[in-house]
Formats: structure tokens, C-alpha cells, sequence
């Protein structure tokens, strides 16, 4: 059930979009033990003239916020965020001190999904 | 006061963005109890090849994030979540499971709005 | 460290984002007493029909999150809401009124970032 939300400076490439989704999609099955058909990825592209960023960031700096249920424990999500920045250091080639990750609890009441019936997933 | 956000696929027709402006704030509106005046909502559409969703999910995907004043019970928010999914399958037509919803509660302090000043609205 | 994302509703020229960035960024270093090389700010502007706001508001009404460690005292965040609105009143000109703000506190382990290492920045 993670909703995941990315931003970034644009404009960039489809390549490097495509590898921020599915490197991201990838560490949050494999680190916080998400089933894949449950997770959803998605890229908020801003305009370079829309953003504000200090001297020490690059244009690749990027923001993801992970909502997803509490009950995550502290080592968890410190072994996520390490997963998710080896990941896109790999690619598409984003330094780690470059993403800045938020994680965001919520309890059953507060995230309400509803399961997919599209399609052949879970 | 509630702020809405929703989150889409595009690209989407101006009637199905508008159906899910109006069917959003009527179901705040009456759902929460919030006065049509404090009730702000927003649809952030993202291309399609922004957005990584499973199999099972449909590009009719939708999340709606609500942020308003913490004091909700427990039922009102189950019986406001039923309430904008029936509202929405109605019209624009979106599939309740399709319907993620994500609620956040404010203190008075941390979420801090001024009543508008401009036309005729409360 | 503050992440902040503002809502505005488009179009809007290039004068009043720049304003609206730099205004925000100099109330949060100031207000927050965040140093500057650590607060990023971005302005998402969403077409007039995508926003559905009540009659009282305005075209210029604007939502400002601002994602932090936790910490702050009641006082500060209240000082800072009241420099933020008199700031941006000032420049690009936006009523007070027209301005909400969503703090949202974050823990260490919630909300990580590493120091950003391009360029002369702290």
C-alpha cells in the first residue's frame, strides 16, 4: 500500500525518469517488504524557475515521500533509505546526498486502500 | 478549512477533472462536516509516463489526500471515505478500489488559515 | 534541513514565482532559523481548472507545507506563519488572508537528509 511521491527538477529525461520509478519501486518491495502489486511510484516534474534550491544541491536533487502504513521499525527504515539511495546512485546515477527521503506513518483509519481488481496483480 | 489534493494520471478529460473537483468538495463538504467556504481542492495531473502503478490498478488511479483540523471521529472518517467513493463511481466513474485515500490531521497550530476575504463566500 | 512545497494555482508569471520563492525562503531561514544552504523551496503551479476554490478566496490564494524536524516551539511557529504572510504581502503581493500554512513536524529518523556536497554551500 505505499503511495509514493517524487520530486524532482526538470526537465529530464524519460530514461532517467524510468529508472527514478522503478529503482524506487524496486527498493520499497525489497526494504520495507511492500508486495509489489500494492505500490504506487509517482514523478512530480517542476520546472527548473520553480524551484529554489541551495548552492550545495544539483539539479538532481530529489525528494521522496513514502506514505505508507505504521509499524515499520526504526531499522527498517534506515536499511530502506540506505537501499533506496545505493539504488539510484546505480541508476540513474543520483549522488545520495542528493535524496532526501520522508516517511510518513499512517494508521489503518488514515490510509484507506482498497484492493486492485484490474489486470492479473495481487 | 480542509485542503484536498488529488493525485491523477493524465491526460483526463475537463469534465472528468471537473466531476472530481465538485463530487470531492460535496462529499468534504457534507462528509466532514467542513462549511463550503473553508474547502479548498486541487488535482494534480501527471503524464502517464510520470506515474508506475501494479497490474492491478487502472489509469483511473486516484489519490486523494485530505488535510484538515484534527477532532474527527473514527466513523465520521469511515463514513466520509465511503461517501467520496460512491460519489465518484457515480461521477466521473471512478471504481472505488481505484480511490486511495489518505487523511491528515492538523492541529490549530500547525495548520493556520485566515477566513477569505474576497466575494460573498463564509 | 526544511522541505517546503507551495500550491498555486496558474498562470502566474515568472516575477511573482521567483518572489514567492525567494520571500518564502528568506521567512523560513529567518523565522525557522534554518540555515540557508539547508532549505529547498518549490512552487507547483496547477492550471485555474484543476483548482476549485470557494468564492472568498482569490486567483493568488497559496498553500505553503513546510516539512521539518521537530522541535519548534508554539511561539516560533507562530512568529514565523505571521513574517511569512507579512513577507509575501509585501512581495509578490499576496494578502494575508490568501496565504495557508501546513507545518509538519518530522522526526530524525522520519526525515532524512544527507548535507549536500556540490558547490561552496553549507
Amino acid at each position: 500500500m505505499p503511495v509514493v511521491r517524487i520530486d524532482i527538477t526538470g526537465p529530464k529525461s524519460a530514461e532517467w525518469k524510468r529508472a527514478l520509478l522503478e529503482g524506487t519501486r524496486a527498493a520499497v518491495v525489497s526494504g520495507l517488504g511492500a508486495p509489489d502489486g500494492r505500490v504506487t511510484v509517482r514523478v512530480i516534474e517542476t520546472p527548473d524557475d520553480c524551484v529554489d534550491i541551495p548552492d550545495c544541491r544539483t539539479h538532481d536533487f530529489t525528494v521522496i515521500e513514502v506514505l505508507m502504513y505504521e509499524g515499520r521499525t526504526a531499522e527498517m527504515k534506515q536499511a530502506f533509505v540506505a537501499r533506496l539511495r545505493e539504488t539510484l546512485a546505480a541508476n540513474p546515477g543520483i549522488a545520495p546526498s542528493e535524496v532526501t527521503v520522508l516517511l510518513r506513518d499512517y494508521s489503518r483509519l488514515d490510509l484507506d486502500v482498497l484492493p486492485g481488481e484490474a489486470g492479473a496483480g495481487s
